[in-house]
């Protein structure tokens, strides 16, 4: 095969920097591992709304839909808070998601035992969490028509539209599944079909996709407000959770918060082989573009580090390479050594974004 | 004024039951403090359902229009989940909602100190919460339309429709920040505008009704995911949180597990003025009908007896005699009087649901 491309999107605020140490990384898989990366280098976001006037240039977009897998930092920020919606900085991402046809999101929901007492839950509620939320990420109501802000009656109306197919919810629902089986083989399911017809729908054709191919799997279902009370009293009795878009955003930021590891934590969004086998694919990280610390050195890097873990294990079929990066990760915070954003009472060795990266490498 | 009229709707699983209790403490109120309630009873939910093929009567429904105030226990359970969504349970208390026209939906997330330790956060997280959350009760996606599953291009599709007027969200950003008013004089709305274009409405008309008459509150936005990671970490920093239908769904039982008392809180959902001036209001528990233990005298009344404060205080302007309902439900569980919800490791005193009523009664 040739060497794997990859497209880098470092973004807005703390993208750049933690981008930077991404890129080490990447470096010494191509020097020490034999792994070469052929890496390009775009905007998105912001900076391409003030280069390009929109948060995503159609040159970008044909570039990603080439490469093999795409690295995003983080968009947006408040310079861009008065912006016309069509050009925010997070349409940018969306677009990305929706013509790549990322329908896949995984995000876990990892408790890091080093970082175990950073969590506002007590330790014995997360200490090794290790949850997968699979958000669907190309439909629902982030992409049905009709939206909008219309007159009616003499007054004003917004209105967004919820929408899910039976292909749509069929595909997102194998994908969890196929988790499920590499996993504790069990999946939950979230939706409120008791309230809305599309979480019926849902319900239905997760029941049918299970029954039909993935019955060694245990499936449960579960209405999403109960999901996000049960996420906060016991997260651990989950496995593999399969959403919708917008209930998988609310219930992955609460869960993500639950580990005390939001800074640790990576994510992937997947779509359809290409016609090389390789998913198309898009690595970020789950926090978002922490202007108040952008360029000061503060920024954790291990979130979008262990984002091209993830890129290592799900694009390039390296699954003992992305643990060896997770691990050297782990013996890194074992080791005490700490970002600001990880530095509790206990102590331990305060780090710089850059020397974060650089601790990473050297156990590597 | 004439006797204040309250309507029953005890409802499914340990709906029943725990009515009993509140209805103890209504005589009570009638016998010992001269206020008297005219009460009448009837089905809601499953039970309704089995009687009437409905979840609601439309005798009932007229009922609900004329009282005073409703009190509702719990509806739904196991033996109606194959109904069809037309006249599931949830129908019932959803036409409720609607009928009435109960826009404000006041849902206290209150830490109740004897009860921290329930909590799966850590006690100083939690300890001394109280935060309102102010959830939009009859629009958005509960109630928009085109909504269905239909039939397109050879597959079904689930549709609903998040719909929103700017007079909708004015009106219950109007109760909210009356609300903050009287507490911290503090308001968070939460959507998602970076996404949605109802969350930009909503955002645009919060900001105005703001501006235009209550610049005294002081009044923030958060994304909805945002706010529910905000929630599990810190949720002290809120007091009045304003949200729609379905965030306000999945936020305020997020909240209501954070503290722990899950069996203690209640909810008020409020409309218009009548022609008495009270408004149009139905009180229930935040706590669903617990099918497992129903029947058993396990469950907890606080929470039924809690809505009924709520009645007292926001129905018929008896604020103090809400505040002293209140105190006798502390001052019970102070004394170490614990329904088996209620029972940790540092024990209590084992009390059946009918012996809380009662302990209640005696605090009173
Ligand atoms: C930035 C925003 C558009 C995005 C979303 O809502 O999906 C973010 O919250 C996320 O979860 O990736
Ligand atoms: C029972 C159900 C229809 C209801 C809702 O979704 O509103 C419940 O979850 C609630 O929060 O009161």
């Amino acid at each position: 095969m040739s060497t794997p491309s990859l497209l880098i999107l470092p973004g807005d605020g703390i993208g750049p920097e933690v981008m930077d140490e991404v890129t080490k990384v990447i470096d010494w898989y191509g020097a020490k591992r034999d792994l070469p990366f052929d890496v390009s280098t775009d905007l998105v976001g912001g900076c391409a709304y003030d280069k390009h006037g929109t948060p995503l240039h159609d040159d970008t977009m044909a570039k990603a839909q080439e490469v093999d897998a795409v690295l995003l930092g983080a968009v947006g920020g408040p310079k861009y808070d008065d912006l016309d919606f069509s050009v925010k900085p997070e349409r940018g991402l969306l677009r990305l998601r929706k013509e790549m046809d990322l329908f896949a999101n995984l995000r876990p929901a990892q408790c890091f035992d080093a970082l175990a007492d950073f969590s506002s839950l007590k330790r014995e509620v997360v200490a090794g969490l290790d949850i997968m939320i699979v958000r669907e990420l190309t439909s629902g109501i982030y992409f049905g028509e009709p939206r909008g802000i219309f007159e009616e009656n003499g007054e004003r109306v917004g209105i967004n539209t919820q929408r899910y197919t039976t292909s749509e919810i069929d595909r997102v629902a194998r994908a969890a599944f196929e988790l499920a089986r590499r996993r504790s083989g069990k999946v939950c399911s979230m939706e409120k079909a008791n309230v809305m017809e599309s979480g019926i729908l849902w319900r239905e054709v997760v029941t049918k996709v299970h029954a039909e191919s993935y019955a060694d799997v245990e499936l449960s279902h579960m209405y999403a407000d109960a999901g996000a009370m049960q996420l906060c009293r016991n997260p651990k009795q989950f496995d593999v959770i399969v959403t919708d878009n917008l209930f998988g955003d609310i219930l992955s930021d609460a869960a993500a918060m639950l580990t005390g590891s939001l800074g640790m934590l990576p994510s992937a969004s997947l779509g359809a082989p290409m016609a090389n086998g390789r998913p198309k694919a898009l690595y970020e990280p789950v926090h978002g573009s922490a202007p108040d610390i952008a360029g000061q050195g503060k920024a954790n890097p291990i979130a979008c580090i262990l984002s091209f873990a993830m890129a290592l294990r799900y694009s390039f079929d390296q699954g003992d390479e992305a643990t060896r990066l997770e691990s050297a990760v782990e013996a890194v915070l074992a080791g005490g050594a700490r970002t600001p954003d990880l530095m509790g009472p206990e102590g331990g060795t305060p780090l710089t974004t850059a020397q974060m990266g650089d601790a990473i490498i050297k156990a590597l």
